[in-house]
């Protein structure tokens, strides 16, 4: 990268927040994917004037921008493989309003999606999105890789609560998509073409949130199977039924032995499969819902229904499914998460499809997810250092995603693209579909500098 | 038109679903709005492939395409502004799938929409889209213009229950786009681009939709207010309070008179504006839920409440909500109507603010519609063949308009632009916005062909 891009950078953003150093490219060379990928320079911006000015001079020096949040995610999106400046926007961290009149939020892109959670809470409102990464991952973050949570089953995902947003384009033009209010609808809705575009078609400075009612009470179950397959089905039957809880995540006897091992919560290390269903609303309501979830899991095959009702044990639950990822790390050093995503109805197939791909390649697989929705988190836990192993991996994984998408699913449920799967996006679009979104790449971003090597430019 | 295509299309589609003569093409020169533009040809093919074929022929010939349903359109959508072709969707009217297991079903674009409502209602499932046009109006045109209806203060309008589509590109190629079941997101989704994009990028030709439990139970409540102001009041308190109800409907004095006159429902003439509102759910939650909403109107100046309980009584208020058009219609020949849409906590000084119009410009204006979720349907009352009253007409239309735009709300919550408000959409969009859309349609539809005229080819 020449010094006087350099040089001016840092006039632009202030010495402070331009990183060249070795040791700095590193720490931002890397999400929770497995891969390295240092940019040139690590720039941090501080406003929306900032960024555009960024944007501009990167077309002016024809180098890539790669924007990112905190980086926690699970399949390579903010990772810049293709060098250039790593984008931070973790500085554009303010809750602007909350608008309780409206239900709207509006907020800056790097605001850290729990403490948003928490700041709209306390207006009395309530906002679904619950990745696991809320901790760290900011909106921004959530917006490019669409992401998800375990209350997806019921509320849905990330996209379903993006009402606008403000965009920097990558000519360093700046425009608002969307609607500010829910209910508004004026031609066509570019916003979901922002969503889940990992920065490749602009920047997210700025979004528009739709709130919620907070649900007044809810109810936490746990229940035993002795059989995968019982609790796959379980789910399948439990959405037939007509019931939609709020969570509705399995645990295979992997996962649970994992999680127990490395925190200690009690959790039935004997059992084949659990499943951790929250069910939320009024409190006349959540009675009569959790009794016909326990209904139908006793039908299909469950051996055993513990209810949490005190706050306690509710979060204890929750600590375990939260602890998987951490868990699994422990046991193996390289963690590969897929979040293949099938109808909710092919749950049993889908499952008993990755116990043979495991079986098949001899791999380390626990399976666990937001089954309710369809999307299963299978995770191959193996060593990146072990080439044969790793080899074995990638031939899984390809497998993994034929199967998703024959059983009429889709790549991702919540993780989005990234460099990990941007070589099977064809698979899913279609050669129409793919020649489509590359003319879109192509006019958006003539240059072709906004994250190259992700999506419609892999 | 050149005499060689008609024939080709005849070949193409069968000479029976090809219409050239002149007492055809004023047939399919109009929508529910109050302009007329003849075709050259109107074209009802009955398949996809068809569909294609027209597409490449008109390419061929540089002949424009403008896709239309059943066009009871209220923004001029889907009607011919520079003649060509008048593509009738509505030999394509095949409800293909209700999955109940996955919660989604499969149309074809010319389904109507109330026969799929009543299809999915059979199932056990629900699907909440209410455009009062649902008796003839397609699926496909509810796209087009991402209908609403009044449910949608609860349930979202049509775009929420969207979740992929099969289309025809401006150069013949079929694509699906989005996905085909609930949860799944893989890469940016090109979807929403299509849905209120009134067939300017792309010919939808299939659906797939999102369905949803349907309530236990309902009920309706009306209630009599002696000033405007306070019923706009009591909308906004009600939202603010925490409470959605499914519907929440406004018509003022002039609307109520005209609906009694017209169907004689035992309305009450002479309260200065009604609140129809409809909540839904178990039967506990309901009565809970009425209780509130009847707290909240009594606090804000309601003089009377009246509860719908029976069917038949239920019945009878929605009658006389769906007849608002055709009464109005009754009045005075000419009824311009239109959907500028405000933040909900704005309805109070949006309804001043159409009055003012109204009074300024000497009009008679009717104000209704969902109020619930900020999308009013004032109503201009007028006679097409009095010149000066259209001229005072087209300047209340944009004074209306700058209001909902001023109040941060839009020019649209859901019968689209059309070429009504096409001279509009910069002040929405914004130049940058409007430029960017304008790049996006010249690069999807490179030789300007699908309905030209609208949108960002105005």
């Amino acid at each position: 990268m020449e010094k006087q891009m350099i040089a001016e950078l840092k006039r632009l953003v202030g010495a402070s927040y331009v990183m060249d150093q070795l040791e700095d490219r590193i720490c931002y060379s890397f999400d929770a994917t497995f891969r390295d990928f240092p940019p040139d320079v690590v720039v941090k911006p501080g406003s929306v004037d900032e960024i555009v000015a960024i944007v501009k001079l990167a077309v002016q020096y024809n180098v890539p921008v790669t924007a990112r949040g905190a980086a926690t995610g699970l399949s390579g999106g903010s990772v810049p493989v293709k060098g250039g400046i790593s984008l931070v926007l973790t500085r554009l961290n303010k809750i602007i309003e909350i608008d309780t009149a409206n239900r709207v939020a509006v907020v800056e892109t790097g605001v850290i999606t729990e403490n948003f959670v928490n700041a709209v809470s306390q207006t009395g409102l309530f906002y679904p999105p619950d990745p696991a990464s809320a901790k760290t991952s900011t909106i921004g973050g959530n917006i490019a890789e669409c992401a998800g949570g375990p209350r997806g089953v019921k509320y849905g995902i990330t996209r379903d609560y993006v009402l606008g947003l403000e965009v920097v384009l990558p000519d360093g033009s700046v425009v608002e998509l969307g609607n500010k209010f829910d209910g508004e609808m004026a031609g066509p809705d570019w916003t979901m073409l922002l969503v889940g575009s990992e920065g490749t078609l602009g920047i997210v400075t700025k979004i528009y949130l739709k709130l919620v009612d907070k649900p007044a009470a809810k109810q936490t179950l746990l229940a035993i199977f002795s059989s995968l397959d019982d609790a796959a089905h379980t789910v399948s039957e439990m959405i037939a039924s007509g019931t939609i809880p709020t969570t509705l995540e399995i645990m295979d006897n992997l996962t649970i032995r994992a999680v127990e091992d490395y925190l200690k919560v009690g959790l039935p290390v004997s059992a084949e499969a659990i499943l951790l269903i929250e069910v939320d609303g009024s409190a006349a309501a959540i009675a009569k819902q959790a009794e016909h979830v326990m209904k139908v899991c006793r039908e299909c095959g469950a051996t055993e229904i513990k209810a949490a009702s005190t706050p306690e044990d509710i979060d204890k639950l929750w600590q375990a499914r939260r602890a998987i990822s951490p868990a699994c790390g422990k046991i193996n050093p390289t963690k590969i998460s897929e979040d293949a995503t099938v109808p909710r109805s092919q749950i049993p197939s889908m499952v008993r499809r990755l116990r043979e791909i495991a079986k098949k390649y001899d791999l380390k697989m626990v399976i666990f997810g937001h089954a309710g929705d369809g999307n299963l988190h299978p995770n191959i836990l193996s060593n990146k250092h072990d080439h044969a192993e790793m080899e074995r991996v990638e031939q899984a994984v390809e497998e993994l995603f034929k199967a998703a998408l024959d059983l009429g699913g889709t790549l991702s449920g919540e993780h989005g693209i990234g460099y990990m799967k941007a070589p099977f996006l064809k698979w899913e679009t279609g050669e129409t579909g793919f020649a489509a979104g590359q003319k879109l790449k192509q006019v958006m971003d003539q240059h072709g500098l906004l994250n190259p090597g992700k999506l419609f430019n892999a």
